[in-house]
């Protein structure tokens, strides 16, 4: 068994995210720490919550900042639904989470489990920044970190230039990103690229048949309405499902190790992922990203994942 | 009894301050927190650890940050001394702090005194940031925050528009100043123009002939060259007591409401505390700002607690 | 005769400053050159064209930037009135300004009278700017630039940071501030501390009777509303006035030598005219900055030009 | 014929697309204007003095702007040799520009063509914008503007976002981008795909035998080295001269229309060419954007133009 701990803006494609790591035998998800980001963090709360509870998992979830470390909160209800996940009618209320703020479980279960935890970001870094911010040295005590944020290679989907989960805490990414955890960037252009599903492939999950199966498509209804018109995908798209998957099985993706800094300035040059490709900071390589990933193998870990 | 907690970066002249805090009658200080600023933080620890042995009290000395939330340290050991008390032979080493980190210690005592606690500020406000980051509602649980840092009106110490405390960590800065708390702001200017020692006043003061009239005295010995030769100052100024002098007897001071603004940029536009003086922004002032300070009841009463 | 050439964005103040300048006897206006700022460009060129005309001057008036060098043009018509002279119901239509452009004329002048011509800038330094980045030189050929604008110490009137000259354009102020001429700044300061009127003061001055001294008056009707209930005066103040003033006799104000930087950031970090009173930045002084001025001298010169 | 204005900072692809331009038979070269960039303004001149020599031409030659509009000027001596050249031994000294400045001549040269000329940008567009600066109605008059400039899809080579003419006056090129002028915008991604020259390739060039066949090899010296150990490339490539043949025949390259934005903040947020790919900005298009070229088509034109 592999350790994870979770940490998410719990919305339609985080709740997938959720449902893969919750769902893999041979993973021991520790804790899911809720931060907000694509909705308000109680209603965050409440979709991870949900999310567990249709897993019939018992795993512990934390609510952390409800608000980036410097800036307002902006949320993408736009993209994923008033409720996070496609306001298709879920009972999305009353459940309580853990006792104790995000960031100290972050702090107490990457400390028990030193050295044998994943920890998986699905949205601001917020509350991962909080909690190294209070203790450093956490970050040697991660195995490895994966975040599905920023832009490995082209354009932004919230700005020509941003990735919605750096952009919305830019200074908490940069803190995470200079912190020296092993970490691996899966950007927004792995998912565009290598994690859309159209109609068609939403129906054959769909048609597995199994609430699991149900609940993951279904709650891509605005999602799939503002992938197709806003982003010019041919259906929606799969950031933290994917993300997910390669934390997963590091196999399903490829990559190269690059130096990545965050722009912390405003308008255009809020929230860059800047990729050094040619080294011309002259500064190491202190993170890896995902340059490409396999489709397939992503697609049957999600079906396996629901059936 | 009134209760005080106090963070500092302790140097020469925050030493003159918990000196200060500590010999009054009716002030408990229940904790002084440690922050890197003016010295490194295991630096600031000891100078801290020193000062309360001297004063024969038995405050907890608690670490906090070692460096500010975004930014590198930077120390201000060309004003105070390499070992940040004059470099005068002190001995400075070996004593140790309480256990646990300097933003538990403000939750802790801030949630165990609401309502009747005074925060006093003499570094960076790294430290209270990520109390607040980690708790916004400490704020409110706050009777006053008293703060060492920035500029009133007039000219900076670090760069022409910026105070050295602010000036290190803005970021810290500004979470603080927009936290909701009750604050004074005592600025740089107010130091300067009513809490400056010439050679005669400063021998005056230490002609009272106790260990501990020696020591505020004898640590400013980096500061007094400094503040002649940088400032234009006639002698060693004492921010960090003018400001603890005003949060004993706040009668020694006057104060106006304004909105003040911290900027977060680079260069000139790094740690700019903007006050508006007009109200040409249109929002509501949210701090008090010190306009004048009363110097002779000042010097008694830092005569007073060395007496 | 000394030769002058003013760069004016002509509304209220300015055109009390045009008069002075223009009814010296001792003193020859080569040039107005008119640029985009208080009023848009077109309005500034016939208000300074009727003041030339009441002045019985056949001094040429050139049409020049019709917006800041890099940013969009932002007015100050709430407080000079939309005409820019107080909406008072002037004839400001149909007058001719001469052919060519302002930055143009700069050249001109300055190079036909190398050595021997004052400028005055009263407005945004678009236009200045200009001529300097197509001809470097021309700095070295101006006696000495007289500039209204900035603040030398204290609270700005757009921003609490920042003059209204200054932050329409701060890069034209930059390129401007480090030109390498021999320059004095007359900030904003001066004017509400030395250059106010009240009622009774305004009165006296338009009881002089003549068509001039009631023009300089009645077209400050709306700056008076607003120098009232904005900037908390007793009356209106004339900051291009007193700045010409200075610039006719340098003797009415004291001047201090600096460094002083311009910001060219966003916010409260836009058009801030840095004043390092300490040298801090250990650049040496590149121009004097007006620390006070004779009020009783300014108003005797302002009602000789008027009388 | 077609007339072709030129604006470069000469140095060793410059001078091959200045090359392309003067040998092109149905192409009437009516100027050259030099700017700072690559090389010190003086350096740039005497290489494109050089260069119409030795194509036996006798189209003026014009100096600009010694330094962009508002920044210290960078060169790119590192890439092109001290001398912008090779650094091969070219007798580049005592030859003298025409008379006037350069964004007179391009005033001049616009005006008289106007709705006929073709602009080619191949350096720092502070010339370009100085003379729209002094007259934005040159914009309309430009038939089309070609720039070589920017990245159009991918990273920089000065810094991880940056190409080196934007970066060096992002200003400039804001006010050029946003001058409403017909634009096309080369990036260097179109260079390093599309125009890289390996030994044997630049060789079967040089192999043509004649002068100008071996000055457009011999003078990539220093450049090729620099390409192969810092740009990750196989041999030299050629920015300058293969945005010359898209404006000499657009139909070798492939465009999109485009909203292009540039950031003129520091270090990171420097210079760059933000490209709107899905249109989130929700601002229409001002420009097209190269986003391949035929590399066949580009090699035959510069062997055709140097044979």
């Amino acid at each position: 068994m592999r350790n994870f701990i979770i940490d998410t803006d719990t919305a339609s494609d985080d709740a997938v995210a959720l449902v893969m790591a919750l769902r893999q035998p041979d993973i021991d998800v520790k804790a899911i720490t809720v931060v907000a980001g694509n909705v308000p963090l109680d209603m965050g709360l409440q979709n991870a919550l949900y999310t567990v509870e249709l897993c019939g998992a018992d795993t512990p979830v934390y609510a952390g900042c409800a608000k980036p470390l410097l800036r307002e909160l902006e949320t993408a209800q736009d993209v994923h639904g008033r409720d996070g996940l496609g306001d298709i009618g879920l009972h999305l209320r009353g459940r309580a989470p853990a006792d104790g703020h995000a960031a100290d479980a972050l702090r107490d279960v990457i400390r028990a489990h030193a050295g044998d935890i994943t920890l998986v970001t699905l949205g601001p870094l917020t509350n991962v920044a909080l909690a190294l911010l209070r203790e450093p040295e956490l970050a040697r005590r991660v195995s490895h970190c994966w975040i599905m944020g920023g832009i490995g290679s082209g354009h932004g989907n919230v700005t020509p230039t941003a990735e919605f989960n750096i952009w919305v805490d830019p200074e908490a990414a940069k803190i995470v990103y200079e912190s020296g955890m092993k970490m691996t960037m899966v950007g927004w252009d792995i998912s565009w690229k290598h994690a859309t599903f159209d109609a068609e492939q939403a129906a054959e999950i769909r048609q597995i048949g199994t609430p699991l199966a149900e609940f993951v498509i279904d709650i891509q209804a605005t999602l799939t309405e503002f992938s197709m018109t806003e982003n010019a995908l041919p259906g929606f798209d799969l950031p933290d499902p994917i993300t997910m998957a390669a934390a997963i099985d590091p196999s399903i993706a490829e990559y190269k190790d690059y130096r990545v800094d965050v722009t912390t300035g405003e308008g255009l040059a809020r929230g860059i992922t800047v990729v050094d490709v040619l080294g011309v900071s002259k500064r190491a390589p202190q993170m890896r990203v995902a340059t490409s990933a396999d489709r397939s193998a992503f697609v049957e870990m999600l079906k396996a994942s629901v059936a």
